[in-house]
């Protein structure tokens, strides 16, 4: 029935004991049905009838059991080994679960007092379940001891992970809901156990559920062979620890009970002999980490049969084993006889607070699992130690006249940003920080990478602060977990592969949003992204890597949540990592090229330009600061180059025309106030963008993003956008500006197009524009190189 | 060295056969280091200077020499078995070696004349290469033999189990790479094995090669101990075959190709067995498939050393080995004689083709991977059997006088899709064909699985049409894998969570963009999305499944591809469908809800309105067909439902006020001709939305989005939006509407605020309108349930 290695005196759990699991996990379970249930007669102190039952019936049982089974237990290990421990709900559906001993702790009463611990709060606890103004049905910000939504699948594990770092006293424990474990980020989310170091940082207790169903399908790892699982498990690094209760009788709950606590404690003497190893500084291999997997029945002690037909142990226990109860009196007798099952009498006294004998069991209150701060990390935050920018920004005589690639500068700031927090800042990434020019962070740290090390490996040790793994679910999921347990870091991603995650930042998106509206949830430290290898720059690998609507995507989430910056150089990018880095529950989207490149404004400048997120340059500019015949804008790195360029065509062609250069640093400042709080007040933006004067812009992403920001502004029909519209290949960099009508030659035959009287007026002058583009063009097919004089050019000054 | 089941008679391959692979073998490098490095003298019959070189030297060497290994090998196999093969390239940046094994097959320069078979061609050959006008350094939809782009790594073995399904003579294997393998979506892939029927689909053959790093980094794979890796397979239901080549000496390469060759044999006498026992009908277990572990050097036969350091089976060989070729006459040398050591005076005629001996090796024509028709799926494409609409269209006497769940009607249809196309239809599902309320489809057909089925189990089979696995990976994966090989399906997935293939659904739009320009490759059936469970249907579940922004994510690829339709009913989803599943090359998204709802059109109005894709609804307009004073338009099954509601509210209280209500089933009708197929030209658009007249619109998804699709429409300035913006929890329907400011108060109170004249005459009733949007609200708040007006509101017609 149990299994795994021998141990050679497992403990055998004391009967009284284990009875008083047993009581804890029926009133967690009692209070779970009546949750999903029961709007009033919480205590079952008269008969029930339909008006004790919620008109609209929302939850989902089937997992429940499982999860409330798992948390006595834990409770048990804890109490007696006196862990510091935090649950991780994969199967989030099961919020029932995670509220119901939330509230037997007495911590759901302290976080919501008006829920309190008696028969008016119990019935609260019930009412507010998955009804209107109430709480989720799932784990939710609002769940006291859940960092983790489980709202969609998939994310637990690495969470968990993320949580455990640099936590070297913490125990997660991770329950993976079999349905889960079929997802891809779960899949990959074993081998989290090579980025671990015993020694620094904490455990994961990786606990499979196999309640063998999903929706109304099989799972599939609860139809292979045993030896097929086991096999699975031992190859992604583990020592499993079988627990099957699915055979123990209805009647006989204690021999759950007695394999259950029997397999936590050889688990847990697993755990105590690898960490103490580990705290010897004992030189090991990788440990093999324990797993558990619990095969329990799905919807355990409901209802064995409603309306004929299997409901425990089967899938149609997965939402409601009993739909109508208010409409069919047999379904209704159905629900009494189960709650009833309970025995809530025994649970609760008379005034609905739960008898003295369940908490003799409980963790003392600094344990308890819903209390512990590590589920609410705000509390455990401390800011980081920015290092100043001083040393960092590069001195620019003047615009133009330094070439340096943007990312190259950043790696050293960021370097310091390591040394000066060596344990509460780590990067993450795909793979990609050397590749993405940060290098400079390993003259500090290295790589941490706990499978097998060999001479020649660049900069891989059993500890550091830099985590690259071929996985950007992996490199999100451990990131969330490290800043929803109070600490600090930086996601660097190839910009068209973050999309793979476009999933896991609404869902953190999400979390942010609700979180900022719980008053005792204290405010964590953003998410960064830094997107790099972005789409103007994928010379060596083409059209599937160019893909910048990621941007798109974030700027649908909560205007309070999401800020996006696109520093059009080193200095400015270095002023805008250091603002997102003191930045709190914000998702901060930073796109800077990682190429060498102009560089356009010295520090003051810089941090100056950064702070107001949009401004006209004047050195750029011959407007005389009022009244330009022509704006010409950009955001993004290279699309300023390219509108500069145009600029330089521009002043040698028509020496008359007054142009205006504005760039964009923070992209909501385009967004009207009224739907971000960067949005410029309308006056101000008016002021930039004089209405009736036409305004060419050149965006690094897609155009319309810049036309769905600005729909409320003034004279919209005056604006007239470049970006990329999907042209791409492995070609040149200005071949791919070309091919999206980015190049300057387009942008300054835009302004012969826009600004009035120009077009009849200049035609020759815009023909010669597009014939030098054909040019380049001809150049690039001949040579395979950009011609001389756009790869050469540079700001005249 | 090698390992796996043990075979009695394991054939010894013979000497002079590995000596043919071995040539094919060098002569496929020579042409990938060719192309990677050479613009000129392709066949060195000069000594090499800098102007042979390519000025920008870009592409992946470090992978490539393993596939080339790989191929040959599986020709000599499909050569002596004469197997139908495809070849997928997960490692799809080492597209050197696939298009080197096309040419030398033949294959490419049919499809590419210019590219002849000679020195001519193979100059070309070369230059072309990651060469701006040229093709990409990627396996990509230029390269003959291939259905996988592999630039985003991780869909490999999903598209080659899509490709296996109903092809039960077809052998697809699949090189994963061990960097690739990191990644959630391959990592999950795994489990195909469970989906698949050995009696009547193909074998999947996956080849994981280590060849021990990512850029910079080692991988997880090649670093974790042998009995560990064997478990991991064994876990995923296999039985490994090892071949480790790495300790083979330079200069004794038949070593290598005789452990290779040993394992493939054995390898595809297992895979016979297995086979033949499956054609015979023979009842079995769940077959344990063969997967082959290959450990190859990376960057394998290029230079060993450079500049000092080891670069052969190092990170260093990821790209290129040799960077300053142009500049430092050593690297030039060096790779003179990487290039000369292949000895390709031996391997092509003075003319530059290919010698006769080398094209004994092959396999006959029809069966060269390059040039399989599997690998261009339109050549295989039979349309689909589409059933008469007629006998599923519902009757509706009049608009809203039939209530009806539209997924649940559109069931029966694609039962008979089923029916009458019994191997070349499927549907793919996260778990959720009868949660979306298509169940109708198991009264002809069952879920697939290979894993123990039990007594109880819900249309669970050994084969079927309908495959369920709680991973959109998957689901996404197989489908492409499917399509790109000649068939069709459906994909139907929780709205909120198909953003879990963004990326996935870049990658296959970028893929349709291309294959549209070449000319061989044929029209594909359109990868069709069916997203159901809506953002306003997700009452048990909350705020983690409500996002409506995969459309805003779509609508950024190509216009020639994607299409987006919002059917209000059943009859207008029935319609839909039936268009997208005749149509090619497109991306369908089709948006429709499961609950009970009302319907509208009658089945011919429905055809119309679905063909037209936009138009006025005069039965629920009173502007007598002209000059109305607001439009009120909807999108969306739900906003149209909420719209019809705000008609009947302003009927009432204001009978003078001329309302034309708009639908809109496809979306890009709004969006400007220029920009898309579909857009309604101006004039009929301004026939619509007459210029100068307000619109309300109710829209199912992001508001901004209808804003970006009509920035370049007159009067943009009169277009008034409301959608989604992001604010929900676990409620009610109609406090979702009321949440986010869709209900039909709102939007009766939108026309009182944008008709010029009402907002002042009609305070009151703005007023009374947004007290009983306060009534509604308080009457769930307190109940739990909608208010009885809203919950049974019929279209009074």
């Amino acid at each position: 029935m149990t299994s795994g290695a021998p141990t050679a005196a497992a403990s055998r759990p004391a009967e009284p004991e284990l009875a008083a699991v047993h009581d804890w996990w029926r009133a967690a379970n009692y209070l779970a049905v009546g949750q999903i249930y029961l709007q009033d007669n919480p205590l079952l102190t008269e008969p029930l009838v339909p008006a004790h039952i919620k008109p609209r019936l929302l939850g989902h049982w089937g997992t429940t059991p499982g999860l409330t089974f798992l948390w006595a237990h834990l409770n048990r290990v804890i109490a007696r080994r006196d862990l510091e421990a935090l649950f991780v709900t994969g199967p989030g559906h099961g919020g029932p679960a995670v509220v119901a001993t939330a509230w037997l702790e007495g911590t759901y009463s302290d976080r919501f007092p008006a829920v309190s611990r008696d028969a008016a709060g119990m019935r609260r606890l019930f009412r507010q379940f998955s009804f209107p103004g109430g709480i989720p049905s799932h784990a939710a910000p609002e769940t006291p001891g859940s960092i983790h939504e489980g709202g969609e699948l998939g994310y637990s594990l690495a969470h968990a992970y993320g949580a455990a770092m640099d936590n070297p006293d913490l125990l997660v424990a991770c329950v993976i809901g079999d349905g889960e474990a079929e997802t891809g980020a779960l899949a990959t989310s074993w081998h989290g156990n090579k980025f671990l170091d015993p020694a620094t940082d904490g455990t994961v207790l990786p606990i499979l559920h196999l309640n063998g169903w999903k929706i109304a399908n099989p799972t599939v790892l609860a139809r292979i062979p045993e030896r097929e699982l086991r096999a699975l498990l031992e190859g992604y690094g583990h020592e499993p620890y079988f627990c099957d209760v699915t055979d123990v009788e209805a009647g006989d709950p204690m021999a759950a009970h007695a394999r259950m606590a029997a397999v936590f404690d050889r688990v847990f003497d697993a755990i105590e002999r690898i960490r103490s190893r580990a705290a010897r500084g004992e030189p090991t291999e990788r440990p093999r980490w324990p797993v558990i997997v619990l095969r329990s029945p799905k919807g355990w002690t409901g209802p064995a049969r409603v309306d004929g037909v299997p409901v425990e142990g089967t899938w149609r226990s997965h939402q409601l084993p009993l739909t109508r109860v208010r409409e069919d009196s047999e379904h209704l007798a159905l629900l009494e006889r189960w709650l009833r099952s309970y025995r809530a009498d025994e649970l609760f006294d008379a005034a609905g607070c739960p008898r003295p004998e369940l908490d003799a069991t409980l963790p003392r209150p600094a344990r308890r699992m819903s209390a512990t701060p590590y589920a609410n990390g705000g509390e455990l935050l401390r800011p980081l130690r920015l290092p100043e920018l001083g040393e960092h920004l590069l001195d620019v005589p003047a615009p133009g006249s330094v070439r340096v690639g943007a990312t190259g500068v950043l790696g050293g700031w960021i370097r310091d940003v390591i040394t000066a927090n060596p344990e509460t800042f780590r990067l993450f990434g795909p793979d990609e920080v050397a590749s993405n020019r940060l290098q400079a962070v390993f003259e500090v740290t290295d790589r941490v990478f706990d499978g097998e090390r060999r001479q020649g490996d660049d900069h891989l040790a059993a500890r550091g602060r830099v985590l690259e793994v071929l996985s950007e679910h992996l490199c999100e999921g451990w990131l969330e977990g490290y800043l929803l347990t109070g600490r600090h870091g930086i996601f660097t991603c190839y910009e068209a592969f973050i999309h793979i995650v476009d999933s896991m930042l609404n869902q953190h998106a999400k979390w942010l949003k609700v979180s900022r509206e719980i008053p005792w949830r204290r405010p964590i430290a953003s998410l960064n992204y830094l997107l790099t290898s972005h789409v103007w720059q994928q010379d060596h690998n083409g059209f599937s890597h160019q893909d910048p609507g990621f941007i798109d995507h974030v700027v649908n989430k909560k205007s309070e949540i999401v800020r996006v910056y696109l520093p059009p150089d080193a200095n400015t990018l270095l002023a805008t990592m250091d603002h997102c880095m003191g930045s709190r529950d914000r998702i901060n989207v930073v796109v800077a090229g990682k190429q060498p490149a102009p560089q356009w404004l010295d520090p003051d400048a810089a941090v100056a330009h950064t702070l107001r997120g949009i401004g006209i340059w004047d050195w750029a500019s011959n407007d005389a600061g009022t009244d330009p015949d022509v704006v010409l804008a950009c955001c993004g790195d290279v699309p300023t180059v390219e509108t500069l360029a145009a600029v330089t065509l521009l002043r040698h062609h028509l020496p008359q025309l007054r142009v205006r250069v504005v760039n964009v640093v923070d992209l909501m400042r385009l967004q009207d106030p009224r739907e971000h709080p960067h949005g410029l007040p309308d006056r101000e933006y008016d002021a930039l963008f004089p209405p009736g004067t036409p305004t060419i812009m050149a965006f690094h992403g897609y155009p319309w993003l810049i036309h769905r920001l600005t729909y409320r502004r003034a004279d919209h029909d005056d604006l007239h956008v470049r970006g990329y519209i999907e042209n791409g290949t492995t070609t040149t960099p200005f071949d791919m500006l070309m091919l999206n009508d980015l190049d300057r030659f387009h942008l300054a035959a835009d302004v012969i197009d826009r600004v009035p009287g120009l077009g009849v007026r200049h035609a020759a002058l815009r023909q010669h524009l597009l014939d030098e583009r054909l040019r380049c063009r001809a150049h690039t097919r001949r040579t395979g190189e950009d011609a001389p004089d756009i790869a050469n050019w540079v700001w005249p000054g």
